[in-house]
């Protein structure tokens, strides 16, 4: 039985964006990222600005925590869950949504914990060792070596601070997933014929 | 190229030693567990006892620790080195000319670690969840799920003061290795042939 659902967590820099967006395109399964955001705004009647800045960065969801962290409902309205809560639980239920429409590959957004309890997923881990990050980080984003290691800094910690406040878990724990592979190891072309051949041989 | 030595860390009630030893038959590598221990006896002076014992519980290995934590040299004679350390040291050596000797699978005995700055090394670290490891360790042992926990326990803290001891990196963590697989999503036999395909096929 293949699997249906392909989660993706991934070290910032370690190239797992890639590693999702080709496989899906190999798999022939529908690809989720900003799309995720997207949809959870449609539902929703909190401002896109809020969801753009959940889990990819640590300064301005943080400084909602911090705002929010006791109960503040914010400019919730009715509701009284905090702002952070309410991201989470909409973008929740649209992975959930997503997930039930047919194959896909969901990159971030805590889907693996979202989702830990469907049976057909696989939740991949993508890592790499500090070298390959910074090394790709430079590329990418037109940094020095110094800039690159203060943003995958900055944005590991924004994530690691909203996976495990919402799941509870060790964020980027092989533990908390089925396969976790690293691209220092493997080329991305590598990694993505690796989880394509699992996706489709093994449930 | 193929991976020509493929190292396997294992939590506890994994089943990660029966994947080494199915690996190595499907590849017709050799399989290196015990015997690395027996090498490493005949080329020593220290007894087999402590080689027994020494990654693999924590009971009397630890106490070893404590006695000759401070550099007491025991009945090592002539070297000054604690015992634990004249171990750890004379293990390595075994698993680098053992890996100098043809292709191989290595269960344990931080080999990741030993030969981490070797190319062609595959370090793969097989884990699983809890339940998993408890319904296997119980049907295994015959035990009780309450002595198979208390089991798990005792063997994983000794596995991972062992580890962290010598290598200074957290025990069973994914980063410091190149592929890490669940055997409570994937059955030993589809984790052998996850990784019999990867060995073969990428470096």
């Amino acid at each position: 039985m293949a699997s249906k659902i392909i989660t993706i967590s991934r070290q910032y820099g370690s190239g797992g964006r890639e590693v999702g967006e080709k496989l899906a395109e190999k798999l022939n399964y529908a690809y989720y990222d900003k799309e995720v955001i997207r949809r959870a705004v449609e539902e929703s009647d909190i401002s896109e600005e809020f969801f753009e800045n959940s889990g990819e960065s640590a300064g301005k969801m943080f400084s909602y925590f911090l705002t929010f962290a006791n109960g503040g409902g914010g400019t919730a309205g009715e509701d009284t869950l905090p702002l952070p809560d309410r991201i989470f639980l909409i973008q929740s239920k649209v992975i959930k949504k997503l997930a039930s429409e047919g194959p896909c590959v969901i990159i971030g957004r805590s889907a693996d914990y979202v989702l830990r309890d469907y049976p057909d997923v696989l939740k991949v881990l993508i890592y790499a060792d500090n070298d390959s990050r910074v090394h790709r980080v430079m590329k990418r984003n037109n940094l020095t070596e110094k800039g690159a290691l203060a943003r995958i800094k900055k944005i590991d910690k924004g994530r690691a601070l909203y996976y495990e406040q919402f799941t509870g878990n060790k964020w980027c724990d092989a533990l908390s997933h089925d396969i976790a592979i690293s691209t220092s190891k493997f080329s991305i072309n590598e990694t993505v014929d690796i989880l394509a051949e699992i996706a489709k041989t093994h449930s």
